[in-house]
This record gives structure tokens, C-alpha cells and sequence, in this order.
């Protein structure tokens, strides 16, 4: 990839890094304190590995107001700090800069309170995402967003990135599933929004948190809602001849007024991939993958079904298979959510995340194809095809510098069609550093603006997650803007 | 009621009231500004009948670049504005202040998109929110959030207060339907945010915009969701022999991970005044009615419906009717949805909205009867149960200044319970002027200075809706926080 542009590190905080480090020990304990270069170089990247900075200290704090006094300290001493979860972002919304302090949640992991009755669970934020439906599988609850790196990822990053999955096509992205937060301010100040009932009162905060990628404050308790697992799940997987075909006939679902849980879009790049590793059963005679999940009782699964597969025939799907038992359902679903690990042994590749609207799926499928053709690269499209989030992977050689930059360039075309065709530059994975420049097409001047305002309100001297989200013009301007 | 303190006049805005509507008039055009007393006379007040006051002028512009004209003009000039939809604001969000231009988006009511294939309308926020769906109907489908004044609410109200309905237990409430938003800002300045795809990029402006109570700009246009209406829907009827029966019913139903389309509650004032109204079957014998409404195929209704019975059974509702045809079932819900209007017929009420955790709501509807009781009042419970948004109507005497005082005395007494319980100041209805000095039981100190901080970024002058939201002294105080 090309050369990153970070704002100029701070050389008095340089400096100063023995006694900042020192300071973070007196406030969080030795055992929280990262200082060494073999500790830190653990997190000196993201998911988006192309990039990478070892940040001056990392601090792995264990209660909240740890946090506070850690944020409080930074900001008296205009120290950047950089919030980390698991470090799984694929923006690079957890890249560090040199004189910054990485804030980590990693050890504030726990389960606070668990409320049937209520459908709610409190947890501290560190926890992985799978750890939450964990704490509640035995009663058959269960947390509904469902983003590929759900082992691994932590509420935390998934709330920084209002992360979505799989199973948001039913149950909504992470925004429609947080009840209540716990967020410590870049002044130390901590604030609570909303708890356990339904509707957040005054403005909505919460919403406004959310999405922020770490730049308003850190979050280190949530209260989410958990839902009852449905009776039972059934994906099916139904192949067609073309892209398009399969593209049309996810629209005509959608236009029928049926909301599958999932329904998941493989090209044939990717169905050989995801098919070699998984051994799922995917037809490796098809263009185009369907994998669509319904769930209910034995007879409401039938009968959706069979209504889906009504509404497919015209588009002339060449092959369908439901899933027979529990074991083939999980190797389906293995298939896909490992669908990048899979690709990732055979190319490097460059993931993109942009929404459209449904309707131009077809259409959106063939331009990717010719985009990446253009720049002599191959693509293999995975997405989320019921919401119109798009995850094209482009595939490129990271020792080939011409490869990287071509690569480079498609993902930049790919983000620019998708908000040509009234979608957006994010679905789930938002913006970081990976998509900053990129703002400028989505948004006008005056949109922008508004947004540095608000980020302003948050965090007056731009100390926290530094680089992300605005083009860094923007960012060095914003202080004459707010 | 008491008397309301709103802040203090602009006298030179008042002295300069000729000159002001001049400027409107060329702004506007003649026909677009109301400046006669019997003309703003209208608009001296909203739901909330209590209070009145006639602002300075009233201007119901056409267009956007109108409204942008108009606010850009009042910024310059220092001229609070108080943004209007039907004026239907149960909390007295519409309520003028003398020396304000109200600037109205009535006539601002058409439909300017409808996208079947990407399921969205985009309208002019003047429309109703009936409107909306009867744009769709033919096509089978609908707009979700259902506000029961919804054949006159507009969209721009429901927008300012995040409303829901009887219906937002399943499909959600303002903000969960809404995709892109046409903002004018204080300054004249026109952002879009979001559109017809599924997530919003940046950060969540639009969902911080939703419930802003026209503090933040005014929306003009907006992109929402429709949905297909289901095959069929039936609501039943089930009796109890007490408020607690009712509730732990409600509880037990939500706790077994059944989401009907809506559950209401209704105790026996509230049964008996409507049943008379609407002659809906609902039975005259009971302590408190539950409406379930179900929707899907004939068999899934069925199955559904059967469920729900099973639930019930150990709560021993003493009586149940299914709705056996559609005139039955719009009669039960025309008594549910004229309730309060039924009540006004024989009594003044004031109306209270909300939240609570489901599992206390048992609890928390014995406490409302006692504290009634204890102000020497009767109160009939009315509430959109499944979601634990609560209406209790405090029946007074709008005549008796004692009657009124103890009235609100009631209510700021069950506002505080839900706080207490672990719920919120407001459901659906927003602050306004009503319940903005509750706002220091639910927030600390540090929690409304951000909102404030985050309010003086959109309206740094504080003249949008000015006297709302905040209590009075916080908001004087607002631009020393800012």
C-alpha cells in the first residue's frame, strides 16, 4: 500500500516518554503498563496490516475509573490515546501513532448483569462478541450481531464501528441492539446513557457514540439486548449462472416482503475458496452463491422456504440444497465466515465494506468486475447481499508495489460507485484511516464541518483515535473550524 | 396548571416586529406569513392545551431554499424560531414564545420518491404520517411507526420526538424507520444526511437528529422505510382480574421471546370510557384488558395466537375474544386509538409517557394507582405494554387550580418512579416544556452538559425551540458550558 500521511507526532510528548510512562504505571499499576518494544510492537497494527506504528506506551487498565484517570492524565498533558479492543478492525481504525497511548479494554472482559426478564445483559466492554451470546446460550438467549471475527472482536471495537454480521438482515446492526452505555470522556468525565429499557431519553447519545470509531470517548460498559433464539434455523444454498441472476433474485426476495436472517452472495472466486477450505457442500458449478438462513418452527422454516424458492424460479437458480442437519448447517456457515481466512491463504487481498441500494445489485456486480479488470486485478465478491453491504475482496501481490497501488485504486473506484449509485462508503467496518480521504465524495463541505463540530464537543483539543475518519486536512484544520 | 416560565423576551425583537414580517413577506411571499392576531391565534398552542402564548409571527414557507432563506435570516438577526408540524406535541414541543417566528412545514407535503425495490419513500416532512402509508397502500405496503394522532401528526413531528405507536413493538420506533434526512440548519446551511441504503455513514447524525425536539434545524425532507403488510393480522382480547394479572401476562409473553405487532394495555377507567365510545366488545368485567395483535398467514396467526393463550393461562385471564372479522378488528382498534380523545370527553387528564423495565411492571402500575390515590385523583392506564412505554392519564379538574396542581404533582411523581425503576423520563412524546425540569432526576450534571455542548454545535445562538428540553436555568447558564 502507499504511504500512510499521520498528523506530525508531538515532540515535546516524545519527549517526555519515560515519565509519561512512569505516570501511567502510578495510575493503572506495572502490571497494566506496556512500555517495552516487544509488548508494544503486539499492537502497533490491526486487521488492516498494511499499515503499522508502535505507539509510545500501551495501558490494559481493569476498571473504569482506571480509564478515567488514565483519559483524565492524557488530556491535562495533550497525550493522544488510541482505544483498542481485540484489534481486529480491517479500516485500521485501531492504528496507532508514535506519541500516542493505547488505551486497550482487553482485560475489562467481565459479565455484570444478566436480566431475563428484561432481555438484557451488562457486560464491561472488553468482552468478545461471542462472549456475550456464551453468557446467555444456556437459557436460549442469545446477542444478535454476528460479525465474521465474533471469537476474536470485542464489544468495544464492535460498538466503535457499529459492526453488523451475517444475521443483521433480521435482527439489526449493533445500533439497533444497545440499551445503555458507560462512557468515559476524553476529561475523565464519566457519562451514562440510557440502561435497561427501551428508548434512551433526552438526545440520542447513544446513537451518536456509536459509530464514533473511539474519537468521542471510551466505552467501557454496555448494556445490550439479548433475544430468544428462534425454535430452530435452516440456510439454504440455491447457485446460479450469473451474477446477476443471483443478484435479481435477492432483490426479488427482498421486494416480496420477506426478511430471511441471512442472506450471504458468493461469486465463483469465492465459492472455490471458502469450498476447498470448509468442504461445506458449496456447487463449484455456478457463478453465483446464495446462502439464505430462515428460522422458526419445523413448518415455518418449510413454508418460507418454499415461498423463496417460488419467488427464485424465474431467475433460474441451477442448483438448491437445504441444509439436512445440524452438522451440514455449521459447515455452511464455517464456509462463509472464514470466507476471508480462506482467501487470505491463496492471495493478499484488499477488503472493501460499502452499501447500496438493493435494486442496483445486478448492475453494481458487473462494474466491480470490469473496475478490477481495468486495473488487470481479480475480485471475489462475499457480502452481506440482503442489506446491499458489499464486501468485495480485491486480490493483489503486497510484493508487487504496481499490484498494491492498482489495488489501491480499484477499492477507491469500487467506494466511489457505491455512493454514485446512492449507497454509502461504509457498511460495517467503518472508516479508519483505510477510507478518510474518500469523505470528500460522500460528503459536502458543510457536512463535514458538522461532523468536526460535533467530534469537538467530544474531544476539544482532538487527542483521541488521531487520523481517523476525516481527511487529514480536515483534521488539521478543525480546530479553526469548532 | 402552574404558570410556565419561558425565557425572558428579546425586546428588541419585539420593537422590530413590523420590520421582521416585512422581511418574512420578501422572503416568503405574502402568502406564506401569518401576522394578524386571529391568525396566530392558531398556533398559540399545541397538544399539550395548558399553556399558550401568540409568537411574533407565523411563516409556513414551500421549499426547502424557502425554510433555509427564513432561518439564515432569523440567525443573522437574532430571532428565536420555533419549528411546527400539526402542532398534535403532547409535552408542548410546539409552543411558541412571543417573541418567535414559527415556522411551519404544512404545506410542505408531497411525496417526492417512492422506490418499491429498495423499499423506501422520500417525502416532504409536512405529510401526514398517515399519508405516508396511504402514498404506498395500494402496493401493500406501509410506514410502521404509528402515533395514534397519526391521521394528522406530520412526519417533521414525528421526526422531532422519535414517536412511536401501537405497532412499534415489532417493527420499531421513528428512528428505526428512518434512512436519510434533508437538514436546514440555524445558519441557512442545507445538509443531507444518509438515503436510500441501509447504514449511514460518519457518524450517526441522523439518529442524533431524530428526538432533537427542533432544537437542532429543521428537517424538510426525509427518506423513511416501508415495509409489505403482512398477509393478515388479528388482534385478541384478553381480560384479567387485576392490573398485576395483566402485567406479569405482558411479562411472560415477552419472556418466552414472542414479539407480537403490539400489546396494549388497558385498566377498567380506561376500558369503560373507550368501550363506550367505540362499542368494540371490549368486556366491561374485568380489572384490565390486554390487545395482542398478531400478523402473518392464516395458519401463523393461528399457531401464534394458540401460543400466546397457552402463556397466558396461569395468569387466568377471565376472558378471551379473537377478532373474526375486519370490521371487528378495526372497531377494537379504533377504541384503543380514540382512548384519549374518549377520556377528554368526560374528564381533563394529563397525560404522562414513560418507560420501564417490562418485568416491573407490575410494581410500578400499583405505585401509579397509590400516588393517584394519594393526590386524591383517579388515573386510568393506557400503554403500549409490550415495549413498557406507559400512559397513564391523570384525570383533574382543569377548573379546580388545586385539582390542576395536584395533577402534576401526580405526574412528576411517576415520572420520577420510572427513573427510580430503572426506566425513562419519556417514551415517545419528547421533553418539551413539560418534563424539562425533570431532566436533572434523570441526568448528572455532566450528562446534560453534554447535551448542551452538543445543542450550542447546531444552534449556537439557542434560538431554535428556545425554553425546551433543558431546564431553564441550565439553559441560560448554556452558553457559559459552550
Amino acid at each position: 500500500m502507499t504511504h500512510l500521511q499521520m498528523p506530525t507526532p508531538d515532540a515535546s510528548v516524545l519527549g517526555r516518554s519515560q515519565q509519561i510512562i512512569k505516570d501511567l504505571t502510578a495510575l493503572a499499576g506495572a502490571e497494566a503498563v506496556i512500555a517495552d518494544e516487544e509488548g508494544r510492537r503486539t499492537f502497533e497494527t490491526d486487521g488492516l496490516t498494511a499499515y503499522r506504528c508502535m505507539p509510545l506506551a500501551v495501558v490494559l487498565p481493569t476498571t473504569t475509573e482506571e480509564v478515567s484517570r488514565i483519559l483524565k492524565y492524557c488530556h491535562r498533558e495533550g497525550i493522544k490515546v488510541v482505544a483498542r479492543g481485540a484489534g481486529t478492525s480491517l479500516c485500521g481504525g485501531a492504528l496507532p501513532v508514535e506519541d500516542a497511548v493505547v488505551v486497550g479494554v482487553s482485560r475489562m472482559n467481565r459479565v455484570l448483569e444478566i436480566d431475563y426478564d428484561n432481555r438484557f445483559i451488562r457486560v464491561e466492554t472488553g468482552i468478545t462478541n461471542l462472549g456475550i451470546s456464551g453468557a446467555v446460550s444456556a437459557e436460549g438467549f442469545f446477542y444478535a450481531p454476528d460479525p465474521s471475527s465474533q471469537l476474536a472482536c470485542t464489544l468495544a471495537g464492535n460498538l466503535g464501528m457499529n459492526s453488523g454480521g451475517a444475521h443483521c438482515l433480521k435482527y439489526g446492526v449493533t445500533t439497533n441492539n444497545v440499551l445503555g452505555l458507560k462512557v468515559v470522556l476524553m476529561d475523565g468525565e464519566v457519562i451514562e446513557l440510557g440502561g435497561g429499557h427501551l428508548d434512551a431519553e433526552g438526545y440520542d447519545l447513544i446513537g451518536l457514540m456509536i459509530g464514533s470509531e473511539g474519537q468521542f470517548g471510551i466505552v467501557t460498559e454496555a448494556t445490550v439486548r439479548i433475544l430468544k433464539a428462534a425454535e430452530g434455523a435452516r440456510p439454504m444454498l440455491m447457485g446460479f449462472g450469473s451474477s446477476e441472476a443471483a443478484g435479481a433474485c435477492v432483490a426479488g426476495i427482498i421486494g416480496a416482503g420477506i426478511v430471511p436472517v441471512a442472506m450471504e452472495f458468493m461469486d465463483k472466486p469465492a465459492i472455490e475458496v471458502c469450498e476447498a477450505f470448509a468442504k461445506a457442500g458449496y456447487p463449484l458449478d455456478v457463478e453465483a452463491l446464495l446462502i439464505i438462513e430462515v428460522e422458526g418452527s419445523d413448518d415455518e422454516i418449510s413454508e418460507m422456504l418454499g415461498r423463496i424458492q417460488a419467488i427464485a424460479e424465474p431467475f433460474g437458480p441451477t442448483s438448491i440444497l437445504i441444509s439436512q442437519s445440524a452438522e451440514q448447517s455449521a459447515k455452511i456457515w464455517k464456509g462463509r465466515k472464514s470466507a476471508f481466512g480462506a482467501i487470505g491463504r491463496i492471495s493478499d487481498y484488499y477488503c472493501m465494506d460499502g452499501t447500496i441500494p438493493l435494486s442496483r445489485l445486478p448492475d453494481v456486480l458487473r462494474r466491480i468486475g470490469e473496475i478490477c479488470e481495468g486495473h488487470g486485478l481479480k475480485v471475489a465478491n462475499i457480502f452481506h447481499a440482503g442489506d446491499g453491504n458489499l464486501h468485495p475482496l480485491i486480490l493483489y501481490d503486497a510484493n508487487d508495489p504496481s499490484s498494491s497501488e492498482r489495488a489501491e485504486l480499484a477499492g477507491a473506484d469500487i467506494l466511489r460507485l457505491c455512493v454514485e449509485v446512492g449507497g454509502c462508503l461504509t457498511g460495517e467496518h467503518g472508516v479508519g484511516v483505510e477510507k478518510r480521504d474518500l469523505m470528500n465524495d460522500q460528503f459536502s463541505a458543510t457536512d463535514l464541518t458538522v461532523q468536526i463540530r460535533v467530534k469537538t464537543v467530544f474531544d476539544p483539543k482532538w487527542l483521541l483515535n488521531p487520523g481517523k475518519v476525516f481527511p487529514l486536512n480536515d483534521t488539521q484544520q478543525a480546530k479553526d473550524v469548532a
